[in-house]
């Protein structure tokens, strides 16, 4: 049986950490593209085809591909490619991957297979909020030059990472006011304490020392941040395009700082951990189906 | 136009802090069941046909009706009959009331009116969460022969009120354990420092000096609740008939309390400030519409 | 050697509870004034003459007594006289008890004896601040009509009651201000991310729904008091006779509540563990010399 | 009279900061040493004779000079040389300046003027403390490869700093043990919420991810540091030398970071403002007498 044999092709710091945990935890375990790294005996590096054959679980990395054709793989010597030869190894394997766009329309072969998207998955995403909102305050406090600490913030958006960050931020004893557009978060966060703000009414306020953006829409745009201070920074973390007019601040002298991809960059054992839980928790749900 | 014109037929405290509130607001209204009360003169207490007959708002209290015949209406001299007459006197009216179910079921021309029920909108159940868990701490703290700060607590179920009394739980320096069903919540408890347990699991486990319980399912059964120390209390918040075995508690010497409404009892005030919110935002949506 | 016996002479429930957690440890106990207790077998009822020859420590409650002539003992069939016969057998004896004042007036002969007063000790004080700011926060939420969450409070002082009690209003999302009067405490209570005020300066304002006050000094005087709303209440957590004009308070309708010994009252068990730890760690400090 | 006119004689981005706030504040200032800053019009660059004739109030930077030669003025063009003719020039004169042990060696004649050194003050420990323990945790963000979220934190001492940090670390959902000697600071510590050990017993532990050591004590010495993870961080806050074997700590792979200074580095303009309001506060109370 393969049914404790993971292969794990490509991906960075996240994927290694990914790599130890798993080995702690006992499973046999194929690695292909992290040449540079030194990993415990019982992990075998090797090639595609091999680690593949051994295993019934194949974890490719969060992003899969960058550019559509090579798997995205900085620790390896050998790049690997993302065809249509390597697809039909992958027939009746259950493969995870990290946004899987890319990857799906590589052909129509690809689209068949078993691929399991960890990066949508809800968990995964809840659990991601805290290195985000954790890497989020790291560049606020290198940034601002107060402290956060009686600090006046804006966190824009009460998803997942607008709730992480209210709170850290409300526990760091700043100033805190969030927006949202229905009335049962604006309920939810007058409960918790923070000020409230419809979303459509940020335009009409401006007196904010860190902005925290989550919402993937051009929530700051020009008309808005010529209301703000200069001394106002804003920190974007909504998924590129992002939702912050860059050009228009950077006109008006407000520092405006694009942040993506936290989790990986501010923690990324603890980001290797949550794909982990995430795979083991998709793994024990279809099992019980 | 009658359009800011309101009659409050029938209820408790929560009711006089509505009227008080709307008034303040610079509504008009007229009222029916509060001949024990006094009130600002502005405020016209009057019969139910000349309060219906002047206003557009009409609202009932939570609950409606007690026993399915008369209004709820616990400071009113004379008992007002929820009857067909009463009903023909609400057409074109916009009807607000708490727990409908009965007042649903009084008859064909019951159900054609417009009836909104509060009770049922989710900013009402977030909003409401905070007085329920603050209620739920004042009796643990009244009962429980020790201090909350220190304390072994665990909060069944991770909805509004497990979320509301977690974070509360947490400030004041207790040791809480949160239980819920699905990954995603088991991952948010984890990410706001609680300890996470599947509430399947809760049976296995016994070592708490407080519980919450906020499920409207027998999780504490016989052979769960034997398990348990003595010295543990349990508060049971779900709705009737609730989640814990009582006869069982009662025998094993475990002391466990049904608290049940307790936004009305313990902060009235703010549960009919909390009434008048989400009215507004009701009426809000639908202008919007 | 008696250096593990002890003999509990008089006291409440927190005495009770102290004499458990002893047994618990593994002491020899004597206890006096308990004739209405079930205790474990090994925990001995007797007199005060053969628990005092039996034990090196004699541990006497809080107060030690009430009327200046008798041991202060609720749960005692026998009234016992404090009278030097009883002083002269404690000769050689470590004797601890809470609010000495009393005792040491009852003759020379007393002020003689190696009498510790607990309740004096910065531990004693510092962990009894929890059970009081919980039994304020929990009058607070029985007195008044609104939910703490969101609820202006002030607290008066900034000793160790103010400052637990002031951390807890924040974890309850209450908009928390303190007072202090000194510059270094000021700057204590804004980096926490309350509100400050110079307590000279209390009588200025007025904007708040509860006041807690711990000064035992006349803050809350006429002219103060005639500012506050009527809806607002105060709780005096100070020693009598407290720092509120409780006649004008009545007179104006704003319901001041005096609450006193809150440990003994809301958390027995939690304020004898207090008074075990402090005894052992008195004792430990004492072995160390 | 002078009595709103102040010489700012050197510094960094905190004096600059501290400028700018006292001229908001509507004082006169005579700066020197700051040739490569803009100011506003009403902040007049002048030399070290002039600023000091037209000021009552002459503040001198944090440190006040570094080789005990040279006034410590990174943004001045020329080195004012702090000899016997400048300090002549300052009879009479309120002088504020920051570690000012370096200076009263000057000689005699520094001596006998009239300096109060602002980073003795205990307001100013206080508020430093907050962008102390937010830069130090910006550099265990920044180090560590997880979140702090969940992570095992050690806080060695209980003093200003441990308390401002356990308590930000707390918020921010790490499991957090504190480290005190007194028997009052332990209770405290628990009171809190932390976990508590007597700094004496650190030795016998090792279960810690992030360590921040506050004494000025070498509390991790070889011995110590032996028995913790290679995995676990150290940041050391004490003062030079520090409480840290930093050679062992190398040795055994142990990252342990060394980081002073941080208000100034972290939060200048916030390190400013303290040093204006401790100043302030220190007028205010000179007057009263």
């Amino acid at each position: 049986m393969f049914v404790n044999n993971y292969a794990i092709l490509g991906g960075d710091k996240r994927q290694i950490a990914l790599i130890e945990n798993l080995a702690k935890d006992g499973a046999n375990l194929w690695v292909v593209g992290f040449d540079k790294i030194n990993f415990d005996n019982r992990i075998i590096k090797t090639n595609a085809e091999n680690a593949i054959k051994n295993s019934y679980y194949i974890i490719f990395p969060l992003p899969v591909t960058k550019d559509g054709i090579l798997l995205n793989s900085p620790f390896g010597k050998n790049k690997l490619v993302l065809n249509d030869k390597l697809a039909k190894k992958l027939y009746n394997k259950k493969i995870f991957c990290g946004t899987s766009e890319k990857l799906l329309k590589l052909g129509k072969i690809w689209e068949k297979l078993n691929i399991i998207d960890y990066s949508k998955n809800l968990e995964f995403a809840i659990r991601n909020s805290v290195p985000t909102a954790e890497g989020a305050i790291e560049i606020a406090m290198h940034e601002y030059p107060e402290t956060v600490n009686g600090s006046k913030c804006l966190v824009a958006g009460f998803g997942n990472l607008g709730k992480a960050l209210s709170e850290l931020l409300y526990g760091m004893k700043a100033k805190v006011t969030v927006s949202a557009r229905k009335t049962e978060d604006i309920a939810n966060i007058e409960c918790r304490g923070y000020k409230s703000i419809l979303t459509s009414k940020i335009k009409e306020t401006n007196d904010y020392d860190i902005v925290f953006n989550t919402i993937p829409d051009l929530i700051f745009d020009a008309k808005t941040l010529k209301k703000f201070s200069k001394d106002c920074i804003i920190i974007d973390l909504a998924s590129a395009p992002g939702g912050v007019d860059f050009k228009t601040a950077s006109k008006l002298g407000i520092k405006a700082i694009q942040a993506l991809s936290l989790p990986g960059k501010v923690a990324p054992k603890t980001a290797g951990l949550i794909i982990k839980k995430t795979i083991y928790n998709i793994i024990k749900k279809e099992e019980i189906k």
